[in-house]
């Protein structure tokens, strides 16, 4: 069954971590798992100095610069109990030019929700537009 | 840091559990929850009747009909400590003659694995092909 927008929208602005897939010209998909918030309609992903750095780090921003179409995919996962599960996927796109305010808002949506982020600034912050939101739940609430 | 092969092959095998992401012509890409079981370089994925289903559940089968690329992210996520992330991205390719053994060991496995398969037959069963593993990890092991 669907969730109602403003549900899946609700548990996408409190869920905080997903999965984060672009477009890649060779392997056709890249996924990796990002935490971000939302603020008007904007997802914020961190481009962090916490966790430690790998080369491929920032693909997905070179997978966006090339082809600005992406989807975040949150999800209730559990084991033994398939009767709570749900999932809420956003359709988004890559923006640029957000504003300053909208991006000054995402970093403190960040610094409150995660305690890793407090009074560490970010390399960078990825913004991205929610374009739409695709849902799924085994139980109707 | 990234985790050896084999390491990361052996969480992809146990993991049970990931997101997979397709090519979509529309969206660039789909993202969908999924559970899977690994035999012999290949993952399978029931197509199932255990969780209810949704109008796009077989959007995925579509994608891959279109554009036979995907992939699998498996994660271990823990919102507090993230000294002991990690995640391994199998980079697969949609299977369509992979052969009556192989389809027969990822069934057996499925029902296996997850009790809510057992004596329940599935739908279908989407096959691909492990090509490639990328991995990471917090810390090295």
């Amino acid at each position: 069954m669907k969730l109602d927008e403003t549900d899946a929208l609700n548990r996408l602005a409190v869920h905080g971590h997903g999965v984060l897939s672009t477009v890649h010209t060779e392997r056709g998909v890249d996924s990796v798992p990002v935490v971000y918030a939302v603020t008007d309609g904007f997802i914020g992903i961190p481009i962090d100095r916490v966790k430690p750095k790998s080369t491929s780090r920032l693909q997905r921003q070179r997978n966006l610069e090339a082809d600005p179409r992406a989807t975040l995919l949150i999800e209730h996962w559990d084991r033994d109990d398939w009767s709570e599960l749900w999932w809420v996927r956003a359709e988004l796109r890559y923006e640029t030019g957000a504003g300053r305010e909208t991006e000054e808002a995402l970093v403190s949506e960040l610094a409150a929700a995660f305690d890793q982020y407090r009074g560490r600034p970010f390399a960078g912050l990825l913004v991205l537009q929610i374009m739409a939101v695709t849902s799924w739940s085994a139980t109707a609430d």
